[in-house]
């Protein structure tokens, strides 16, 4: 690094240390956005919260735009330095939109009032993912405001993350020439167990399907029909229930066919940690025993395997009290994360035949797509992955890990095949932040010093 | 029947001809209240439902009492005619309680909004069973108002026979000394398939539970923690699913042991007439394929055969998009309707062990009893019985059918052990009358004819 760029990040840290009380009132304000891209009536909070990402784009002096790519969707928040050909180019990706925050009752405090207590920042999206792309943009405020940028950047934070939205796809696809750069930077990882940042090598996709069980076409007495009706609940269960073995072995024929194997360099390594991890699991998350293919590492289930999981499931009367009633129909949300080299077309096709092979008579049984990402791998030994590792050292003192990342980001696909950059996958928030489940959470402490590793991370980006 | 009987009779028949208008108006009056004994927050309709009875029974001239058996349930109500030594007396038993009207979309008019379409009255507790115990109501009023009542009578109108409550069994079973009667009509039963008037020969009983499954203490997210963190709601769907099998037999073990085959004569009778009730069961509900025992006819199933149904499942996200999470818990509503000599304790018993065994590593799992009565086999043969035989005949120009009827009424296990009299089990509501579903209904001619039944059986109600 320059002596210029070395007094601009040390002016940089200088100035985030001083700020620490407005940026973090600034990540309470945006998460205070019940931006829930899941939910229709949320849409005006999606755009309202896209607006106010502009607003702070343009504070700092770049060229920022909200793009309606899809009417009637989130829209794309697009945030670009002035140019200045020769610098090197770094693109950041976030999303600014957040789960559902149901169940409501759970949360200690307010889902969009965010609160600290205990030195943690409570609320919807603080970890996933605002803390993240508001991290970098206030790094890149302190290095604005103390000295001139040494890169070219480009935000794109999207609004649909948490829905597979199309915007961001078509976005890529549809101007990729315009979009050049020297790395794109996937901002929506996180820390790992053990508090250690992390650098992924490969994100598992996603198939997301509903599926619908109907009987007769009105809800009927239990009494008066039962033993000769059909039940779409029970035959729901059922078919729901033979997905997977009781160990946690997924049963849709070929589905593991095409997985690729984990090197024996990774199986060494999770061997060595597969305990600690275990103990890591069960400590954050409260869990008695695990679940999952019991000739299988944790570690390697959690990372390299693919998986099936119900995301939820709804029939007939389940209020207080009782119902005697045959349901008319029933449905259940299910996904399944996808490792590469697995086919979801394939698959899709196999669950659809399966799951009308295991229905009962009377009962119609459908199978909707939801979303469909295939798995994604990415190297780790570019310049620019070289750079955020070091800033991680400087700033938390450890090193990266490099780890496969269990959740998908459907969007790297769409970079990777768009953008011939290398893809840094990565983030800061912690293991145990709760993210789609209440009281999501984040320690303020670490997003002060996310700041810190992004200014040092960008601030020092290399030359081409 | 006595002239003077016959005379009487004629001239409540007359006097209920005139009064159609007023009699439907009233029944309209009562399914106005949303009774529904499910729900917390209608326990004030249940007893503004109890009060509006007391009025009209006080009001032709019985002496009405709103009784509140167990604090803050919904009330009894009691109303005697004054007591004439030497009369026979007649026990009628009706509920004001209604079931829960969701899904509410799929209401063609509100639920609660009684309204009249092609001669049927369409509203929640129009057939379940408000217009049963108002034409019993109704049929006391005329006959009193055109001349002198035959018979002593005793209604008891409960408010939790949709959730099996305590009240009316506790109140049997700590007064049945003063509760002495000749006959007890349980008067919540209805017309069968081919329209015909019914007598039961017996009622299946319920063991009513709910199956809770918890995994981690929280929403996991699905991504993170997918193929370590066990699924309760697959979990629960994996148990539930494995309760039936494909032909919808259960398979609880010892769940058939104690099952009292049906007689020769039963038999002979379902053989001959299975055809048409299967036809007339697919006209009714729009059932494409029946469910159940291949090996048993559909009446020898709806009527003998013990059952196991799912009236409700939940758990996780169940709005419109995708949220991947890993459930907490998840709940299913659970019935069973027994047959004679089935003992609901052993079931009970069997289903926890079953459950027990069905769970996966990491779930726990929780069987909880809501409610559990034994079958009731009704004598037929009575002089009371003949007399309603009779008064169906005169008004409905159709023999009565003798049947085994699916549903159950819990409360008739408390009549038979502690009021030693038959028990008339019946009722007007048709066969088509969507009792517990969506846009219930009922004939508004079937409510007077049924009211004009009534006069005829009590108006000529045997002498002891």
């Amino acid at each position: 690094m320059s002596t210029a760029k070395a007094a601009s990040v040390e002016a940089a840290l200088e100035r985030a240390r001083k700020h620490r009380q407005q940026d973090l009132d600034d990540l309470i304000e945006e998460a205070s956005i019940p931006s829930v891209s899941a939910l229709p009536e949320r849409r005006a909070d999606c755009r309202r919260n896209a607006e106010w990402l502009r607003g702070r784009f343009a504070r700092i002096g770049l060229d920022a735009q909200v793009i309606d790519v899809v009417a009637g969707r989130p829209p794309l928040v697009r945030a670009d330095s002035p140019s200045r050909s020769g610098r090197p180019h770094l693109t950041i990706y976030g999303h600014y939109d957040v789960q559902p925050p149901d169940p409501l009752d759970l949360w200690e405090s307010p889902p969009f009032e965010p609160e600290v207590r205990g030195g943690r920042l409570y609320g919807r999206g603080v970890a996933d993912s605002k803390s993240n792309h508001l991290a970098a943009l206030k790094a890149v405020e302190h290095l604005a405001a103390t000295g001139e940028l040494g890169v070219d950047l480009r935000f794109l934070i999207e609004g649909e993350e948490e829905v597979s939205g199309e915007a961001l796809p078509k976005y890529l696809r549809e101007t990729s020439d315009h979009l050049d750069t020297d790395a794109v930077l996937l901002w929506d990882g996180g820390f790992d167990e053990y508090g250690r940042p992390t650098l992924a090598t490969a994100l598992r996709g996603m198939l997301y399907v509903e599926i619908h069980a109907t009987g007769a076409p009105v809800d009927l007495h239990s009494g008066t029909y039962g033993g000769v009706a059909p039940n779409p609940a029970n035959t729901l269960a059922r078919i729901v229930g033979e997905l997977k073995d009781r160990d946690g072995r997924v049963t849709i024929p070929g589905f593991y066919d095409d997985v690729r194997k984990p090197s024996d360099e990774e199986l060494r390594a999770w061997r060595e940690e597969d305990g600690r991890y275990v103990e890591a699991v069960q400590s954050i998350t409260g869990i008695r025993t695990l679940e999952g293919e019991t000739d299988r590492l944790a570690l390697e289930r959690a990372g390299s395997r693919p998986t099936l999981d119900v995301n939820g499931i709804l029939s007939g009367f389940v209020g207080s009290g009782q119902k005697t009633v045959i349901p008319s129909s029933a449905f259940a949300k299910v996904s399944m994360r996808l490792v590469p080299d697995q086919d979801w077309k394939k698959i899709l096709a196999s669950l659809t035949a399966h799951v009308a092979k295991l229905s009962t008579p009377g009962v119609d049984v459908r199978v909707e797509l939801l979303s469909a990402s295939p798995a994604v791998l990415a190297g780790t030994d570019s310049v620019a992955a070289g750079a955020l590792r070091k800033a991680f050292k400087e700033t938390f003192g450890k090193d990266t890990a490099l780890v496969r990342v269990g959740g998908s980001i459907p969007v790297a696909v769409d970079f990777q095949e768009t953008i011939k950059a290398p893809l840094l996958i990565s983030g800061i928030d912690e293991a145990d932040t709760a993210i789609h489940s209440p009281n999501e959470r984040l320690t303020v402490e670490q997003y002060h010093l996310g700041i810190e590793a992004l200014i040092r991370f960008i601030g020092a980006f290399p030359a081409r």
